[in-house]
Order: structure tokens, then C-alpha cells, then sequence
């Protein structure tokens, strides 16, 4: 499992002042501890409403750079920022995210090429958010092969069924797990897959309990990556056990240790 | 999830010490508080090793039976014990459990028929454990068509896939989840599922958080009931929020508390 950590967020007030403050050492103490906990990639997201968006996504991955050499995916809805972001990376970049909407493929698969980039790629278009795992398999579809006119293969995509809240739209869990088997079997090689797993429990109690648990559900239908949060002992807890029941990690009685 | 208490058993020291002595109060107290909190079906089992394991056995169930009226899984290998438990019974008897060896099958099977009970049917034969999901399914298919000579319906059996400790055979996990969807494909009506389900950590460390995880996938390829424990608070939370994901159950604030 590719753990994506969502932490690096401008939105979280700690890191909102910090980026406010160019505070390097608190973001850099931060990249470390989310790497030493097992993070794979880290999401950089400044968060709306700052100044001078590309330059401070580009301090953003450089002073995460300093201290580590994780994948970056860098996450904004600012094309210029986006840009800035994939040229500050040293290593090979994730962006996040295109969706189905020819307007947003035509802008973000050409930085996908140009900087060898993986990209998440959100199965939802223009007319919304799908209703079932088929209309899921469409759009993925139609993203894989507009994706080729690019030269961008199927390994380097991250599809993203788009989870749904189980307090509002309790019929899209299932549609969701289908999905993933589906997107699998589009193509050779198959695509990777990818959640925002705390979308699951929004406006829901007992959240970390909602969201490891269908975690355990994804991983069971073949899930390679979440956005998530990697301080949640209990999930990264249910991660490795998973991985242990699936066989993508070697039993050992310590496992829970490694 | 239907779930089948596996703690009448006189394997368990309590419980044999309890059937030497034909503490009826005993049985009576710890098959209701079995009931109490959430047990669907309790499986009824002597031990090895009774004098008169018939008379053991119509006293266990009637005892039970003054308390509840869950129904109850007979688990004997003992024919003459199987029946006296069946005869017992005032409500639907489950049989646990008859395999695809073919003198299995021709004991248990008229069994299953005159008294009208459901039956656990394991997926292994002469040949011993099957090594993959096909030759599960297989064994299943094979099964299904001799029950159909005795009139038992695909809906009154459970079919279980033979759960193996992740310790020993780690492979297997995936096969049978596999076989589980498999099994579900093959009749109309489809049968049901079932597992034993602390098989999966057999001679393993942290046996719950195997236990409940592996519970957690099997839910999600469509298991039906599970032999399992029922005092462990865990996995029965886990079953509860497994069940809202997978919108078997109606999602509410407080699904913990119902």
C-alpha cells in the first residue's frame, strides 16, 4: 500500500501559520516525522488564499526536499502553481488531480509528459459525480485513452473511484469496491488506483473506526494507494495486517513490529 | 452477518466441566448471554471423548432450548449423536458439517433432507484441502448437484471455503475470497457462505486484529455467517460497521449502539 499523506496542507492551521511565517524548520520536522511513520508519497497542498501561490508551492517542495527523498504530489487547482511545483521537484512528481473534463486533460496530461510526472486522475466529468461503478469504468476509459494521444501509460495513472460519504450516500460503497476490480482490468499493464480515504466518514461519528474499516475493503479489492492520514496508529495497524492477508508482505509473527 | 457462537463446546474447559456434572443452570446462563450480545446461532458441540455422546448431545440442545430459540448448529462427527441432536431440535436445525467425500454426503445429506435443516458443507474431499478458489469451486458445484437428488435447496447450504492460518499457508487468503464470490455464482437462488473464522490465525501473534481484519474482507466478498467468538467486542464492532459500509444495514449516527 502507497501511503499518501494528506498532512502537508495549508488548510491545518499549524501548517497555515507556518507557511505564513516561511517557518522551514516546522515543515521539515513534519516531512520527517510523516516519512518516519511510514508515509510513501506526501501531498503538498498550500491551501487556498495565499500570495504568490506558485512561489510559495515552489518554497513548499524545496524545503520538504531538503530532508527527504519521498515521491511529492503536488495538489492544487492552480495550473501556474502546478507548473511551479513539478519544476521544484528533483525526484519523479505525482499531480493531483485531472479529472474526466476535456478542459482539465488538456491542461494537466501535457505536464504529466513534459515532467514524466504520475498523475491521480478523479473518475468525474463535466455532468458530476458518476452513479455506479460502470459509469466509474467510463470515464476511466475515455481518461486512458486520451491519456495515450500523451504517451502517458496506464502505470503512471492513479484512478480515484471518488468516495462518498456513508451518512449520505450509503448504495456508492459497493459501486466504489467494484470500481477498483473494474479499473484493474481496463488495461495491460493496469492502471493504479487510488482513494481520499476520509472521505468515506464526513459528517460521521466514530470516523477513524469508518475509515480504517473500509480500508481494509479497498485493500481487499486491490487498492495500491490512499490519501490519508498516517498519524492514525489503528489504520496503519490495519494496513500492515492487510497486507499480510493479501500476501503482499511476508508473514512473520512480528509483523505488526516491521 | 449471521453469527455462529462457537463457545458451546467441550473443548472449553467451563463447558466440559458443565456436561460432566449436567450443570443445566450453567449452559442455560452462558447460552443466553451468547444471545444477548448478538449471537444469531449457537453451535452446539460435546467435545471428544462423552460417554453416551446421543444423550449428551439431546441434553445439550434441550437445555439451550429452554432459554432461546436462536437456532442451533449440531457439530458432531458422530452420525448417531448428529441425529439425536437434529430429533431435538423444536426449531430449524443447521448440520455442521458434511464435506464433499461422497460417504459424507450420502449420511448427512437425507439428514439434512428429513429433518429439513440447513447444512455447513466444507469445500474439501478425499483428496484433501483444495489448493485454489477453482477447485473450490469445484468441490461446491459437485456438492450442489447431489444435494438437488435430495431435495435440499442451494439456500439451506452454507458453503465454506476452509479458512487456513496465514502463518502457514499465506497464498490461501486471496483464494478464498475468491471462492466465496465464486460460490455465489453458482445457482439461482445462491447459496449461502460461511467460515471458521479463527482458523485464519491458527499458531499466529495478535490473533484478534488477524481475526477481525480478515473478517472485515470476508464481508466484503459477500460471507454470509461466520463460526467465530462472540464476546469479542472488536470483531463484532467491526462486523456492525462492515455491515453499514457494505449498506447492509441502514447507516445511522449511532450504529455502534444498535
Amino acid at each position: 500500500m502507497i501511503v499518501i499523506s494528506e498532512r502537508i496542507n495549508g488548510l491545518f492551521k499549524a501548517i497555515g501559520k507556518a507557511i505564513d511565517e516561511k517557518d522551514e524548520k516546522f515543515i521539515r520536522d513534519f516531512a520527517i516525522n510523516q516519512e518516519n511513520i511510514g508515509a510513501n508519497v506526501l501531498d503538498i497542498n498550500t491551501g487556498p488564499g495565499v500570495d504568490d501561490p506558485e512561489g510559495v508551492m515552489a518554497w513548499l517542495v524545496e524545503t520538504v526536499q531538503e530532508v527527504t527523498d519521498v515521491q511529492l504530489s503536488i495538489d492544487t487547482p492552480n495550473l501556474k502553481a502546478m507548473e511551479a511545483g513539478l519544476m521544484a521537484c528533483k525526484n519523479k512528481a505525482m499531480i493531483n488531480s485531472a479529472t474526466g473534463e476535456t478542459k482539465k486533460m488538456e491542461a494537466l496530461f501535457p505536464l504529466a509528459r513534459d515532467y514524466n510526472a504520475d498523475i491521480i486522475c478523479l473518475t468525474m466529468t463535466e455532468a458530476g459525480i458518476p452513479r455506479d461503478a460502470n459509469e466509474r469504468g467510463e470515464i476511466a476509459l475515455t481518461m486512458l485513452a486520451t491519456a495515450m494521444e500523451y504517451e502517458i501509460t496506464p502505470d503512471r495513472m492513479y484512478f480515484d473511484p471518488l468516495v462518498l460519504p456513508v451518512s449520505a450516500a450509503q448504495l456508492q460503497g459497493v459501486e466504489v469496491l467494484k470500481a477498483l476490480d473494474m479499473f484493474k482490468k481496463l488495461t495491460e499493464p493496469a492502471p493504479k488506483t487510488v482513494v481520499g480515504l476520509s472521505n468515506i466518514s464526513n459528517n460521521c461519528k466514530n470516523r477513524k473506526l469508518l475509515n480504517r474499516t473500509y480500508m481494509i475493503m479497498l485493500m481487499a479489492y486491490g487498492l495500491d494507494a490512499a490519501i490519508m492520514d498516517p498519524f492514525d496508529e489503528k489504520l496503519m495497524q490495519a494496513i500492515k495486517t492487510s497486507d499480510i492477508l493479501l500476501n503482499k508482505k511476508l508473514y512473520a509473527d512480528a509483523f505488526l513490529k516491521g
